[in-house]
């Protein structure tokens, strides 16, 4: 059973070099965090073998679970897969019943044989699982889990393979506070001391919002994020509070 | 003289349990390309001293400017400079120019003195460089740039500082074609590896754009990148080119 925790290894030289902006690193963020599965780095390298396989072995004794988006693909760029084997120390292998499930697919798609190239994408670590959706699999090897870079099917493939993560729900309690970071950060640097089993994070505005601060409190236990959440309302100025959104209120934006 | 390269450490848990999205990576990324200076590296950590301090000592060293995004405020969860600090084997010290420049910031936004945990901003690497704006001043030591996570004061302090890292102009191509990455995945790796002084990239659509893929050549060298365009166009299938941009026109989007 591995931790619901995870690091997203971005490969994208196209996002490092502003081509496209990243869409899967913030959707990840917000499943992740619907799941309960806590996200704890993400790491956009280029496309080169050695920052993959750096950041995947850097990674991988930290959570449960890698998670990699883009260059699984057939052309030259595309080096993830070989990477990640690589950081397993795997051999990579042609499998077959993968070679088939994208000749169908192809065929299906394009209404010709798929290429010799494109069955490049059918080499994968030795040992590797077809999770999720046989049709259309998401690759899995040693907790890495290999995701393809257009958002469409790494929403897809992921969704299909997310109950096996194993998260549990977060708790989370807002104080919306009218007064400005400096006049709590004290107080508020004692409630965080004095609460470790809960995450206080502070958040300022400097717009027209109706308030200036946003101040958060979050846990897997609820009672922590409780008593954290009295403890903190004890420390803030008489009339700081704009208002409250409790654990398993919804949110409001902001 | 450091080499136009860069990496960026952005702190936030804020990030990573999807609370915010991150701006200022993909703003970063497309000012540093229009800049000519290579972002290789995003890593988007916790805000914790360890990690902070793990990502900027890992970074440091392979490129020519490390750009930290956030946690630089007065409260309890700001650590960047001094995980910052801890990185290059600084210590913190209260600067008191800045000091005195943020108590003149503080009484003209707010009217009152800043409190005494405000001044903990002032609390910087020993040998901490005051650039660009001396009213807003950006923090820079040995090639590491302390940025402000409130997206309009990165923007500020960072094109500030802009001038000094030293960009180069890249030079780009974009060949937009209507056939699949399958049928030239040979040979466009047959390209890059005949042209390694220019990035060759693929970036398959499966919308209802009028082209299937969209190809790339950048280089810092022109000649570089028209060489390889050259031998580029020479490979695809003929009647493959919807259209083309040269170097020095604007690249449409998608």
């Amino acid at each position: 059973m591995r931790a619901p925790s995870a690091s997203l290894v971005v490969v994208g030289n196209e996002v490092l070099s502003a081509k496209v902006v990243d869409e899967n690193g913030p959707w990840l963020a917000e499943r992740l965090h619907q799941l309960g599965v806590e996200l704890r780095a993400i790491s956009t390298v280029r496309d080169r073998v050695e920052e993959i396989v750096e950041a995947v072995r850097r990674e991988r004794p930290r959570v449960g679970w890698v998670i990699t988006s883009g260059g699984v693909g057939p052309t030259h760029d595309d080096v993830t897969v070989e990477a990640v084997a690589a950081a397993l120390g795997r051999p990579v292998r042609r499998d077959q019943r993968l070679a088939e499930i994208y000749r169908v697919i192809h065929h299906r798609v394009r209404g010709v044989e798929l290429p010799e190239a494109g069955l490049r994408m059918a080499d994968v670590p030795e040992g590797t699982e077809l999770a999720g959706d046989p049709t259309f699999p998401t690759l899995v090897c040693d907790g890495v889990v290999m995701l393809p870079g257009v958002p469409r099917f790494f929403r897809y493939q992921f969704d299909r393979f997310a109950p096996a993560l194993g998260g549990e729900p977060f708790h989370l309690a807002c104080v919306f506070i009218s007064v400005v970071e400096d006049q709590i950060a004290t107080a508020l640097g004692a409630v965080a001391a004095a609460h470790p089993g809960a995450e206080l994070g502070s958040y300022p505005r400097f717009d027209d919002a109706d308030h200036a601060v946003k101040l958060t409190v979050e846990s897997r236990s609820l009672t922590e994020v409780l008593s954290a959440l009295e403890a903190l309302l004890a420390v803030l100025p008489p009339g700081a509070v704009v208002r409250i959104t409790r654990p398993g209120e919804a949110a409001p934006p902001g």
